[in-house]
Formats: structure tokens, C-alpha cells, sequence
């Protein structure tokens, strides 16, 4: 708190927490408060973030609203669906992938108003904070971070609505007790965790589930789709051609239907601590099976093989917050080089709970019948010539052979 | 086969193929055939084998039948399991993982009954005779191989047929028409490929399938299960203690029953071309998704993710072959050195073709309720000390932010 | 040889053997020969070549001979030397670079003269037939490629002597013994193995080395050098602006004055044994240490790190011959994508066999006085932050030691 | 500072910085101060440490001298060396490897004594913080660690004489004035950085160098030397047999009269900020060569090729602080798992700066010279079996030529 702040960009839900957020930096920085809030498909009206901000005294040139969907979804979630990332070998990074955006758009917005701090509601156990910070450093060094969960005496639940109410801070009636769990929404997914989750031997509640029906409740019968594909992204479903948010949606509302894409994990943070959360990524999961399918048709193996042991660590990346790094973008470089005749269509059967692919076709298809055939091939084949490549493979391990014997 | 071949341990079905191999052997090489024929858990009875064997001329002392099903699971699928190993992020390497130890005992008995070759009933296109010669080789770098596939003329089915009548070589009757695919089949997997599986546009047809029921008519409700792991290994299903193979066959149970572990998959061969696969897994399915589970709960980060990046490539060697080499040696000491406390229980629910975690606990557990929780962790972690985390995670890109601006 | 050959494009050096591999490549095939002779820098003469060849029936239209030097450097050398690319930790790749270059120019030659097939004189046991006949293969894939070494009987000096003669093919004085090594140029190396070099015990002799003096034969004063680089590439030697195959000349005389880059290496062959060679790469060496001094300064370590991951498999795939692969493209353009600022200079000092980097420059410099400085340091780095920076990445090293305790 | 302090651990070199801190500790925490002096063969006399704890009035009983020289290098240089650790591609980790060391004997002194804290002398801005306080918390997550340098307020070098000779500190003379730059030493190297070094583009100034002669001056004569190596060890210099200390400490002769193993490097630390540092590490860089050389005719190239890409991880592991970590401990494994062979002897020239490998011989030879040779090699390989490699390897390459064409 040692600077003196003038004017802070605050990443402003419009919640209770933000808020106060809001109120506490107008009191404890004595500065010029600017929200700026996204709709990164969460799902909640955005107005009345607007007038609840007003309301607080911000003026009306200092309350931004975007729609940053179809960004989100273009520049951030489909790059990394090319990449096939999953984080710990099951989630897929739903979080992590949108905070680099809020984090840009917060230093465009600073730099838009001269503000010379930025801050944000990521409390200091948990991986946002860092997602945030590192973005906010990265693409302006020279920036302030205020992070209150970080440094005011509001910690417990009591104190916090107290603060609320003595600021006239309206306090919605199922935010007074505390709230059984924590979530995180956006057009990727729904996460959630704390509390009731901390068990991480007791099975998830059904109530905590707000993005897909329970599996058990999915419909009786599978249904086929179809999502094509050009250069790895994703372009139609069922033959309907779709901008990337609009498709994501589209599958976000079949998976929801079908119960796909539910996630109970136990996994690392950044910070170094485990935690347990529940995940729902109805449409990116199956996006995610649909980019693998459509790869095993298109991509050649030494390109394949590459992009799955460099995944790992560019899902770490991305979890850890270094989107805006030199590490990240030279990963991208390279899978974005191999991604160029990804294009097709996968064909894919949803059903209680799972997507798979049954079937997958490409006018850049790598697959061929002729050399593959169990019947006469004419010729595309010459089957001695496996003698002569596993003799040469197995040189090595013979004379190992040899050594021991 | 310019090579005077004496005697020949010959991998042994029992099936037509192999029996006609048995018969060319004989001729071609005028040589004495020893067979081996393995219990591997593929169902087939194995004494009709023998009964074939000595039909054929093969003196009793030279007729070898092994049951395997507790070496296999112990010693090769267990020890991938501890890996997570997914070739292409999705086989979980059935077949793969059973042709080191064929090998390895075709060796033996080689070595035993003073044989100076072996022979195998793989095609010149596939993997498998890649698995097989290259385990020959490390094992015995001296050993004569000879693979009729890539050698004779047989390569119709109808010459494969005459060639038996002539020989009176027993045909079954469903094996006279050309079969509509070709399968392998082991306590871990059965994978089925060839023919009408040939169209990767085309769904896999449900008779295929042998090993699992359709996720359609597997039952209604799930069905909760425990699985006990100790130092990586399940050890106990539902609580009851299982021998490896007993356990595998209990989970291919389970998994049979709610249709788990179905994967249709284009893939990559070591030999250069992709060929189109359907794998069933019933229980190695489970016990995957399981192993993820213990070591969520158990497993450090570093140990986790510096897995999750050598889990490709330790795949990789695998799928090619390479079992008994170096490299493959030493990533399973550096995987085995973090299963010591891979102990404790995974909950799970089975239902309609999936496995999902729904809870994981372990005496050995390295997630902190108390250092996790939203709620007063009485000083078991200092939030102030995230601003410092970030700041020095910031400081490499502050300073490129610095030189961009 | 079951394929009827029309036309083949051979690389032809202009030697003895390539001289024996034309004409037997007329008389076993029938077929039209063309010749195509490069300058990579080898340091010969190339026009004798042409002579020869005319003398040898070749037409004046199907000779053709390349001066590649430049895009030799600028192509091949220089995307390698941004990777820092050393296989099995020393060898600087000389030979395998070179292979894709010649093998694209055999293609297009091939092309343009109609040819339907390749041929090179590289023998069996060898690295180059694998590096040679990928390229072809990955260039043109429905070509015929001849290995004439594979195929012949000429195996022994003596029958290839007597081919010559029996040819009127001219035997130089110096080839009618056996050579007591073989060697390999062009502007980046020589490599020099067999014979005399086969015993790894016993020291290559003095007089096996030709583009370096003896170290203790170099002057007795070091000299003082800078090179300056533009996003990655050497562009200056002591401030003089050069193209790149003039750089590199350069550097080969101030690397063959000082005694700069021999190297006596065992090293593991792709086709599955150990071979022992002697490298000299003057130049290359310099600029090996020279890139990795300007990176020093200017690359940040995330790319770095990086960088030194992945180069031991890029290394390995120029090594084994996969030039033109996906997979080293994709590498590529992770590589490229960190060279953007890699911009400046260095100053070197060569002496006696070694060349060391004593300062380093750039006006893109990451390297920051002012923070990490001993001295005052105005508030650039607040020490207080590793703290918390110590604290949160040993959190789980703590959780692990409790668990221990 | 908040807790309390009863007793705490110090490393205490009997420096004046240290000497500083003894005190400082004393009087800020009002708690009792242990000493720990270890000898790692930095070449200093520790009687004085012992006389000047006593002077300061810690009691006999709490003052630890230890020759940790044979530890120190059989249980961490040599593993290390195994692994052919460089961190970024040049340093050979001097400084790194000792402080776990160091620090695993401060936390085993503690528990002796029944200390709560533990303390050390190195700078906020440095590695050496990290490196110490990973290791104390790894050993003993509930011990109290105090950084005085990122406490006090003693920062300048006047107010730490002021505070020595307000109390009584000996303050040597040529401690008086600024030191020019500062250095740390062990039985493996010699680090120096700041102050004069901290412009990078100036070269070091010779009076920095003080373990190695400058090549210029080394003698004008090569000296050839034998090392001998057990199982990845070295374990005899010139035929004669040594501890790994001893054997350390000759090879430390041996390269400060040829002037060997002088690094200048600017390195990316990691908390952050690139360092300009100088490195002498005499006989670690003849081990390193040498290890390297006996790795290349025991070494399959399956493990070889693993163990390259592994390195770079490794060494970072090991420079940022992470020797106690489960996945520094699963890389040894791997690593150690390989050695099993690495039996041997190599022959070195050592001369003006340099150390080369000249030959190399092994009970346990992967060499055959049998196979590589260009003579009659006796069917040991059959060139014929290249075809088939080549045909198998290129293949998916031609399949994505198809794809282009």
C-alpha cells in the first residue's frame, strides 16, 4: 500500500465480493475506481453490473462492458484446443484460458483511461491471482496490482457483508449465509470448489452441477452428430457452418443435453498446494475428442507424436498463467505449423455422459486403404522390406544382447 | 532362408494360420517345430493345442503350454499402468504390452530345447512382428527368426486353404469364407482391425465387438466401486484382495457389464502407415482412469507432471517394441522410484460405457484440507506470501515487457 | 533392379567412385545418366567434373553443376545454428546438413530432365544412404532411387579398381592403395572415419586433419574477434557486413589459424551401430559458442530452457536423416519464433583450439544492471518478494516432508 | 520476525559477513546461535570459524566443524556428473550442488540440538536463498528459516562495518574498502560475480581468476592423462586408484596448471534477473569431458539419446534449488539406472584451456569394430537390410508427398 494510487481498473463481476471490492479501494486508496466487466459467456446479464457500479459513484465513461466471447473463443480456447491440452492429464484448463483475456483488456482499458494500477477479486490461495498478475505484468511492467483478498482484514464471510451493509451494498438474500461451494463460469466451462467439495473422498452433490443434467437423466438413445473442421478449428456442426463462439455454444447445448463433459478432480496448483474442484465442459470436451479425431486422419505421426509430448508442458503453462510468455507462444508456433491440413469432418455418436468418434474422413487424408489393405495391395507395399527395418532397429539392442551374454 | 535351420520354437495358437505355418515350417525348412502356446487370458481353451500339435507330428517334450496370466498382468500390463500409459492419448496398449513376454518365453524354450530360431504368425504389415523379432533379438542376439508372412507365397486366403486341405490341416467351417476382420485378444484386450473395419468413415458394426456389452444395454443404474492400490498396483476390488490377473478379470468383469472401454481408433503404425483399429478394454479402462485417481491424491507435482511428460514417449516405446531396451528401463525406474506412496482407495462409478472417479483417499494422502480451505486455515499458509510468488514469476516478463515497449 | 530405369540423376563428385557408379549405372540399368555435381564448399575444383563426365558419354544438357554455397549457409546452417543444435552433446552436424540440400537439388534436376529415378554413393552401413533417400522419398515420392553400394559386387578396392580400368574410368595414384581414411567436406566441416580411425583407443593422427592447424601449432597470442547477429543470424565478422557463405569462410580461416573445432567423437550411427569420426568444424564452432553468447543476452529463459530442451531431438532428427519432416518444421518454428530480438554482438577470443566469449552486447538486452546489482538498486527488486516466491514453491515440498515425518 | 526464536543454525563461514549475522542474530532474536563450518574444499583453514564463534561467545558444545569433501563429492558431484549436467548449455553447477548439502547437515545439526530455526548468508536477489531454504524445508517443513540479508537494514557495506566494529567483529583489512567482486568456492569451482563483472560486455579481469593459470601461461606441451571410471564414476587418475575427493582435487591440479575449465556467463537465474557470472571448474570440466567419452563406447544410444533429452531439466532442477524433490529423485533414478557399464578408461589431452578425448576403451564396449568397418565385415551386417529401413522410415513421408503433390 506503500504507492499512492490515482485511478484503478478493477475486473468487476458485479457481485457481492467485487463490489465491496469496489467500495474498499475507493476508501482505502482514495482513487478513481474503473470497472470493467466481460461477458465471457458466463451466462449473467451484464447490466446490472452497470448500474450497480453507477450506483457506487463510478461515472459513466469509467464503466466498460465488452462482449469478448467471440474473441475468447477465436484467440484463446480454439488455439488451445489445437494443442489437445489437458492440464494433469484430464481438465481442460476452463479457468486458466480466460483470464489472460480479462488481464489484456484490463491494461488496454488502463492505458485507454491513464490508470496506472489494475486489480482483481482471485483471493491468495488459489492459481487466478497468479493468471491475472502475470498477464497484467507482462503486457505492462510498469503497472500496479492491487489484490484485496491479498491485503484487507475482510477474510471471514461475517466480517464481508458486514462491510456491505455499512456501505449500502446491496446484499443478495443467498449470498447472507454462506454459500455452500464456489464457481467460476464462462462459454468453456463451470468450475467449482471449496467447502462442500473439500472432502475429496465424498462424491460430488448433484446440486452443484448447473451446466449439464445428470448422465442417468441424459436421453435413452445416443444421437450422431457431425463438426467439420479447416486448418484445426472447428467450423460446422451438423454441416451448419458457425462462428467460434456460436459453435461453442452449440456444443455447449448438446453436451449439456447428453451429460458430457463432468470433471471431479484432485489436482495441483500453482501456489504448491492440492485442491479438489468439479469441472463441466460440455462443448470442449467435445471438441476435444473431435480435434483428436480429426487429427488421426490428417496428421502425420512425427507431427503427432511431437504435439502430445509437448503437451503436457504447455498445458502446465497455461495453467500456471503464462499465456503472454516467449515459452507458450514458440509451443503455439510449432502446433499451429502442423495444423494446416487438419480439415474435415469427424463424425461422433453422444451418449449418457461420453463423446466418441465413429467415424472420421478428410480430403487431406494421410490414411490410406491401399498400403493398409490385409488383401493384395499391388504392390503399395513391399512386406520384405519390415525385415530389413527391424533387423536395423534391433541392431543396437543385439549388440547390447551380445555385451551381456 | 539361406540358413540351415534345425530347430524352431514357433508362437502356437492352435487357429488355422498358425498351424499352417507349423506345416510350412516343417517343409520348408525341413526342420524339427517346437510349439509354444500361451494362456495370455484370451479365453480360448488351450489343450485342444496340443491335441493339434501332436496331430501334426510335434513330439510331447516339444509341446509347450504356459499359463501366463499372473506374470503378464504383474510384470508387463501393471508396470504400464503405473505410467498412465495412452498411445495417441487413447490405447492403452492391449496388444502392444502381450508380445515381450511371448517372446521372452519363446527365448527360453529356444534356449531350452537347443532351438537355433523362432517364428511368429504376424502379418509383414503390422506392428506385431516388429514386437516380437525385436524382443528375439535383445533377448537372444543370435537367434535365427523366420516370418512365413513376409517368406512364402500363401498370401491369399484361398492359397492359405488349399495349402491346409492339402496338408489335412483341419479348416473350420466359419474360417473357409473370408473372415470379416481379424482379431488378438488377451487378458487386457481384444482388438479387432482388417476388412470391414477398413473405412474410417464407417461405424464399427456391433457385432465386432466380443468383450464389452453396448453402453445401450448396459444397465440403468451405475454401479459404485472401491479399487485398493498399494505402491501403484491395485491390490483389491470393492475390498476384496485379487492376484493381478484375478483382479484384471474381476475389473473386465465390471467393465463388460457397463460397457466400458470401447475405442474406436486411427492410429499410427511403427512401420509407417495408419491403419484403423477397435479396441476393447474393459478393465485396463478402469484401472486407468483409477491409477490417475490414487496418484491425484498421493502423487507430488513435480513427480506427477515430470509423468504426465515422459508418458508419450515411454508409450511410444511400447507401441514399437521396445520393451526390453535401455531407454524404456530407465523411464520405468524413474516411474516406479514415485509409486512407493501410491497407496490407498479410489471410488468409482461405472455407468453406460464410462468410469469416473466420484472419490480418492490414502494414508498417504498429500492434499491439506487445512491448507486448501476458504475458510480460517489458522495461519497454515500465508496469502501475503503469493505477492511475492508472482512478483519474482513476473520478473523475466516484466523485463521483456520493458523491451517490447 | 526390377524396375526398368529411363533416366537417373546421380550425384556425382567428379572421384573415383562416382566415376565407377556412373558407368555402372549405364551398363546395369541402360539407362541415360545425369549427372549433378554441387559446390558446397568442399574446396574442389568442379569443372573437372564436367570433363570427366563428358568423357564418361554424359551430354553437355545432363550435366549440371550448382554453386549451393549460399543457400547452403543461409538455408540449412543457419536455421541449425539458431537451435544450438549439437548431437550426443559434440557434433556439429556437418555431414547430415548437407545431405537434405543436395538431395532437394537431385529432385528438381530430376524434374526437369524427366528423370525417373536418384542415385548416390553412399554406402550401406552408413548414415548419408538414410539422409539422401528420405529426402528423395519426402520430395518425390513415387521416385526410383538406386544405391548402387547396396546392390553391387565392386564391395572390395581391388574390384573396383579393375572395374575402372577394365572402363577406361582414370585411377589417380593416390586411390590405387587403399585410402588409409574417407572423407567428407563442404564449407561447414570435414569428417574423416575408417580405417586408420577404427581403433577408439588409439589417438587420430596428426596427419588425418585438413582444415585446422594443430592447437599447438596456433599462434601463441589469442585473437579478439566480434560477431554481430540480426535475429539469430551472423551477419558481421569484426564489423564487416558478409552473406552468409562469405561469414562463414571467414570464420573457417580464423577457426583453421587458431586450431579451432577438431573433435574426436564415437558417436551412434541411425542405422543401429557405433562409429568413431574426427570432425573439423572451424567456423561452425565459433559460431556455435557466438549464438549462445548473443542468446545469453538477449533470449529470455523461458525461451532458453526451452530451446535447450528440445534441441537434442532436433539434433537427432537432422541427424537421422529428417530434414523434411513435420516434426523438424514444426521445431523450426518454435526455434525461428525466439530469434526475433536475438540481435547484436559478440566479442570473442580464439586461441589455441578453444574460442571463448568475453563480453556480449545488444540493444535488445534482457540483462538488467540496475536490478541485479549488489549495490543500491532504487527499488528495482524488492528483496522481501523471495519470501514468499521461497515459501509457495516449497509448500509442496513441505506437505511431502510432513508426510514423510 | 513475528515468531520466537529459541535456537537457531547458522552456516557460518567465520567471514565477516557471517561474523556480522552471528551477532546480528544474537541480538534481533535473543536466541541462542549454533555454528556449522563445513569444509567442501574451499580451501580455507576452519580453526579461525571455531575461534571466532567462541570469541562471540557461542558455547563449545554448538560450534559443528565438518569435512564433508568426500560426501559432498561422492554423493552429489558424481551423480550429478552421471547425468553430464550443463545448465544452459555451459555451467557446470558448482555452486548449486553444494547447498544441499550444506543445508541437509543445518537441519541434522538442528534436530541434534533441538534448534527451531536456521539461518545463512546469502542475498535476496540470488540463487543461493532458494537453493538452502528448499532444502531446510524439504528436510524439515516445520523448521523457522531467517534470511538476515532480506531483513536488515545493514545493506550497505559501510553500515555492516559500522555494525562489526560496534561490536567488537574483526573486520580484516581488505575487507575495508568495497571488495571488487565476490566469490564462493567448493572442491568443485570457483564462482565470482558482481561489482566488475556486472558489465557484460567488458572481459573479466585476470586478477578475478584465482583457481585456474591463464591458458596463455599454461605450458607449451600437451600432458595426456588417463581416467578411469566404475559403473559412471571415476575412480583412478593415471592408473592410480582415488576417493572421490582425492580424485577430485587431482583433477583440480591437473586443470589449473593447463588453465582449464574458465567459463564467463551471463545465466538466467531463477528468481528472475539475468547475472553476469564467472566459473572456474577445473577438474569437474576434465570429469565432465571424460564422462562424456566413456559414456560414448559403453552407452546404448537408447539410453544415450534419452539421458540428452532428460539433461537440460535436470540441471535446471538442480540450479533452482529442487535436489530434494521427487522428480530430481525419479531423473536420478533414470539416470543412475543407465551406469551400470559405464566401465572404463578414456584418454585425454590436456592443454591450454582445452581437455579432449583422444581415445576411449571398455570391458563392456558397444564398439564393434567388426560391424561399423568399411573392409570385409564377415556378414556381421548386411547392407541389403538398409533398403527395407529406409523403405519403412520414408514411408509416412511419401504419403505426405502424395498428400502435397
Amino acid at each position: 500500500m506503500s504507492d499512492k494510487i490515482n485511478r484503478v481498473v478493477l475486473a468487476y463481476s458485479g457481485g457481492l465480493d467485487t463490489s465491496v471490492i469496489l467500495k474498499w479501494l475507493q476508501q482505502t486508496y482514495s482513487c478513481e475506481v474503473v470497472t470493467f466487466t466481460a461477458d465471457l459467456g458466463q451466462g449473467e446479464e451484464l447490466e446490472p453490473a452497470r448500474a450497480k457500479a453507477q450506483l457506487m459513484g463510478i461515472k459513466p465513461e469509467h464503466i466498460f462492458i465488452d462482449d469478448l466471447r467471440e474473441e475468447f473463443v477465436k484467440d484463446y480456447v480454439f488455439p488451445m484446443m489445437r494443442a489437445n491440452a489437458l492440464y494433469e492429464g484430464c481438465y481442460l484448463l476452463g479457468t486458466s484460458i480466460a483470464r489472460p483475456l480479462i488481464a489484456k483488456r484490463q491494461i488496454e482499458i488502463a492505458r485507454q483511461v491513464g490508470a496506472d494500477a489494475v486489480s482483481h477479486g482471485a483471493t491468495g490461495k488459489g492459481n487466478d491471482q497468479v493468471r491475472f498478475e502475470l498477464g497484467y505484468y507482462a503486457l505492462n511492467p510498469d503497472i500496479k496490482v492491487i489484490a484485496p483478498w491479498r491485503e484487507w482484514d475482510l477474510t471471514s464471510r461475517t466480517a464481508l457483508i458486514e462491510f456491505a451493509e455499512k456501505h449500502q451494498i446491496p446484499v443478495p438474500k443467498d449470498k447472507r449465509g454462506e454459500s455452500p461451494f464456489s464457481t467460476d463460469a464462462n462459454l468453456l466451462h463451470t468450475s467449482s470448489e471449496g467447502k462442500v467439495l473439500e472432502d475429496p473422498w465424498e462424491e460430488v452433490p448433484d446440486y452443484v452441477f448447473s451446466r449439464t443434467v445428470n448422465p442417468e437423466d441424459a436421453p435413452d438413445s445416443p444421437e450422431i452428430i457431425t463438426i467439420d473442421f479447416e486448418r484445426g478449428d472447428a467450423v460446422a456442426v451438423n454441416g451448419e457452418g458457425l462462428s467460434p463462439a456460436s459453435l461453442l455454444a452449440k456444443l455447449n447445448e448438446l453436451g449439456r443435453t447428453h451429460g458430457i463433459g463432468r470433471l471431479d478432480l484432485l489436482e495441483n496448483r500453482f501456489v504448491g498446494m492440492k485442491s479438489r474442484g468439479m469441472y463441466e465442459t460440455p462443448g470442449g470436451t467435445i471438441l476435444h475428442v473431435a480435434h483428436r479425431g480429426i487429427e488421426q486422419i490428417t496428421l502425420d505421426r512425427g507431427a503427432a507424436h511431437l504435439k502430445d509430448e509437448l503437451m503436457p508442458r504447455y498445458a502446465e503453462l497455461i495453467y500456471n498463467g503464462f499465456w503472454f510468455s516467449p515459452e507458450r507462444e514458440m509451443l503455439q508456433a510449432a502446433i499451429d505449423h502442423s495444423q494446416d491440413k487438419v480439415t474435415g469432418t469427424v463424425r461422433m455418436k453422444l451418449y449418457k455422459g461420453a463423446a466418441h468418434i465413429i467415424g472420421r474422413k478428410s480430403p487431406y487424408s494421410l490414411y490410406s486403404e491401399k498400403v493398409v489393405t490385409f488383401e493384395d495391395d499391388q504392390g503399395a507395399y513391399d512386406q520384405r522390406d519390415a525385415e530389413g527395418f527391424i533387423k536395423l532397429n534391433a541392431l543396437r539392442l543385439r549388440l547390447l544382447g551380445r555385451r551381456e551374454g
